[in-house]
């Protein structure tokens, strides 16, 4: 009987580990997805420099997350961090029936996701070598931090009971306003905005290639959100209610910012309908496990839209974000950290649940907002005042391709 | 005892869920590479525009099969369609192990892989919002129609052993020849054909784009085939025969057509070369759980031959299928499902196993082909009449990105 | 009781299916990165026709792996070969609890993956058909035997207690070596090197599009690496353990390529990082399964300047291998197969192992790296003087996209 129990106790283990080793890959995959949406949205002459960056998010914020990062997120927590080092083979009370280190493989991906919206926001004029200090501070110690806040059991916001099945608040608004601080402090591109306050327009290089990114980026999804799951056995029903609720919700976002970018704009606005697709994703990835399909659609639906308008009013604050990042994950993030407050089929304010959940939600994700726009304010701040953060400007108008790798992305006529 | 049993049938459903849900991941992950691959075989001019369609057969489509769609095909039927709406929580007699979310979830990317066919041969010319009705009346009723009779256990065809194991039959012949209905009733590119009846060859605009959708959508094929199965349990030998016989039928496609492209023609013709390889892709579909190794080598060479010849007719016909979707889904699907009447181990008439199966086989794909022709031709005809399915002719020369989203698609000299 | 073993082992079955199954698909998607990473590493004027070149390794490789090298790798071995044809269904003493058919689609993955290496190297100047036959002999004989030695569990290296987990040796050093051969006897390209002894460096022509196949393959890496455990049900420590060793060898290799072309040429090599991160990928592929996670920073950190020094190497013997598949599979397959002998935790020479394992190791490695070379060299210089393997000059000018495909890849004025 012993033996039966250790072999179904095995089998629990191994069906679990094949669950989130392959959704941890797929969300590891998101990375090329933010690499080539992200060329695609900039100029030709900066596309591989972009490329570098998302690298520079694996690379550097992966060993960084390796050697520091997971051991504050995951180790004993006093409530706002833990300080461990390395993965530990010990039981860490998260309560996995998967190994520490798989565990760390899928967390992993969640974390470099954080700094890879960034990487989009500072596109096109940030020097290399300062970006992977904000990358190596960021995967170590700020993001980590607010992973123990909402996903270690001891976090004062996991005891609270704020909801962020997968990370619409400690992935997306964490990054999305990451990025805010870090385009704020960079600057502009020169050219972007006129001395009248009148903007110029600056078209991506490549759509298609964007296109292949966000293709990518919607396949990983369905790593991303259901992986947080954890586990299959005991799941099933979950995995089933998370994947309906994150196609719903991305497909009523493109679909909305489809109608609205119509009518607002006499034209359909591709490149939104892009970002209106992610937006929906984000949007839902807070709450995907605990609404219903119809609420994801009009979760989705609203965050399409929303992203749009964000867009607009972010670039009339002549804050230049190349790629939407803070419009995308920065403002859907927040908005569906809070959506979960009002469309929990238990606990949500529609719902007959009071504004008790809608609360806990808007206290985390503000407090995990504004933490993360100010120490990225300060950290670009000091490195702005150190060892600079912006390239020169015969740099920028040459390219960061030319300027800091010495190559041309494309050599198309022989 | 009760327990155990409880608990086993709980590590069935978990298992037979995380293969159905990564399945399903591949599968979605398929839009990608029919997006990319069309938009590598239209000019610059549309390759946004044809990715945005294919943006609308997931988003329009998916919220379609979701509202509407999943019922008809699943629920209740009286062995032509069901009536119901959403997704019932009730046991629909299908015998899952998997929930109902995660199943239509599967079933969606079956849905919207159909209607993908479509949006590649309407390319370059078509208008947008006209194409969304048509692709949400299809997800809505026409695919889940010929879903219910295959797949659903009381369909008819179902109930006279049609064998079709991943929709050679219901997802390829039935798009494909919704897409021959829908490229004749919109008519030729401006250019395609000349008076005298000579055909001008319009040339893809970026090879290595459609070669990123070809090799997505091979991926992807490993999980529509093998995730056919709907479970793991029981299943091993099946899964193990299936993804044999899906890859050696692909290659032996890509073969055939490349030694049949130079013969024929003095020099291997690439493009053709990865349309043969998913005419082996197509070919197979229907057959791969019941036919041999050696068999699906067979059947898959006969398809890129197949393929070949087909594009040359149809084109001889003035019929403008930009992509070859006609050729690859449309005849190689037939040509699958009959063949499941030829080559299966038990039942097939080369095996030793008389008509029978062959003549349900044929009818199934010739009552399925013929719906989706004359039901998508008195749509396409009735919108043709109504709002209007082709742009202005000064709009296909400035090209769909241009006039109905303000984009282009390339601008590389920045 | 019986019942309940036999149900319990049904349930073993279906998950390592399903591990098995998805890891083999991921691995077969490496060949969409192969393809991708080459295709922008050369001129445009050959893009598509190394794409036709990889479609060459599956179509081909895959057709000879089935009918003659699976039997050969893992029939009945005498220690060297077996002589099999295609897929028995008996039991093939190789402790499988997957299907013999689901085997053998993960084993083809691995079999195309080392021939794919040699495509790079040929790349620009060789015939098609004499490549194919070169793809058949090696995916049917030569890639088989080496199989045999190291994994069939009768192969004498395999009885020695060679380590090569999931092929730096068998795959990566059999096809780079391979690939050294096939490039010596092919001779450089027209213009790569003048008669002083000079270097033309060549661009790649789509460096985005060089980065889609890197991502495609970083990606893949996480099947192949984890996917050599064959199995889920009692591997969760060693699964978790596999995918950590692997993420932060290719984290490391790419950190230690920047770092150092950043210091040696003044200007961080973007090409060379994405080669840096491959080679990490290379380097931990024998040892992922027996050496730490800080063991895994270092080799891949080795691994990433290794690859800078060696392409330099190479170019100056005037060896033309325009995608640095020598440097990246060939050297670093075989350090990381010494590095086993160096760095396992048990019987590695800087755990106090002793030198046993790493003399085991270096002949292993070294035995595989000659074999490789001396055949693939004798079949190159047969195929020379017999059919041809160079393409004319005229056509070498032209492209081989034109002359062989009769195509453009791109057409981007339209």
């Amino acid at each position: 009987m012993e033996e039966l129990s250790s072999t179904l106790n095995e089998h629990v283990f191994a069906i679990n580990t094949v669950w989130v080793a392959l959704c941890a890959a797929l969300i590891f995959f998101m990375e090329g997805g933010f690499a080539l949406l992200e060329a695609g949205f900039v100029r030709s002459k900066n596309a591989m420099s972009i490329i570098a960056k998302v690298i520079i998010d694996i690379a550097f914020g992966g060993i960084a997350f390796f050697a520091v990062g997971f051991g504050i997120a995951y180790g004993h927590s006093n409530g706002w961090f833990a300080f461990d080092f390395g993965i530990s083979n010990e039981d860490l009370g998260l309560g996995l029936s998967v190994s520490n280190t798989l565990f760390w493989f899928i967390q992993l991906g969640f974390a470099i996701a954080a700094i890879s919206i960034v990487s989009g926001a500072i596109a096109e004029r940030m020097k290399i070598w300062a970006y992977a200090v904000l990358v190596v501070v960021f995967c170590a110690i700020l993001y980590p931090m607010v992973a123990n806040w909402v996903w270690n059991p001891n976090g004062w916001l996991a005891q609270r009971g704020f909801n962020d099945f997968a990370g619409s608040a400690a992935v997306h608004a964490m990054g999305g306003f990451a990025a805010l601080a870090a385009a704020m402090v960079l600057g502009p591109r020169i050219g972007k905005y006129n001395s009248d306050g009148t903007i110029n327009s600056i078209e991506g290089h490549n759509l298609p290639l964007a296109a292949v990114g966000a293709f990518i980026l919607w396949f990983g999804w369905f790593g991303f959100n259901p992986g947080s799951s954890l586990g299959a056995v005991g799941n099933w029903e979950l995995i089933g209610a998370v994947v309906v609720n994150t196609f719903l919700a991305s497909a009523a976002g493109g679909i909305s910012t489809m109608v609205y970018t119509h009518f607002a704009y006499g034209k359909i606005d591709i490149t939104m309908v892009i970002n209106g697709v992610l937006a929906g994703l984000v949007s839902i990835t807070a709450g995907c496990n605990v609404v219903s399909p119809v609420s994801a659609i009009i979760i989705g639906s609203v965050a399409g839209v929303l992203v749009d308008v964000a867009v607009l009013i972010i670039d009339k604050q002549m804050i230049d974000d190349p790629v939407g990042a803070v419009a995308v994950h920065g403002i859907n993030g927040l908005f569906g950290t809070l959506a979960v407050g009002l469309f929990a089929t238990e606990g949500g304010l529609f719902f007959g649940g009071g504004t008790s959940l809608f609360i806990t939600q808007l206290i985390g994700v503000v407090v995990i907002s504004l933490f993360s726009f100010t120490l990225t304010f300060v950290i670009m701040t000091i490195l702005k005042k150190t060892i600079g953060i912006r390239i020169r400007e015969e740099e920028e108008d040459a390219g960061i391709d030319l300027s800091t790798f010495g190559v041309r992305s494309y050599n198309l006529d022989d």
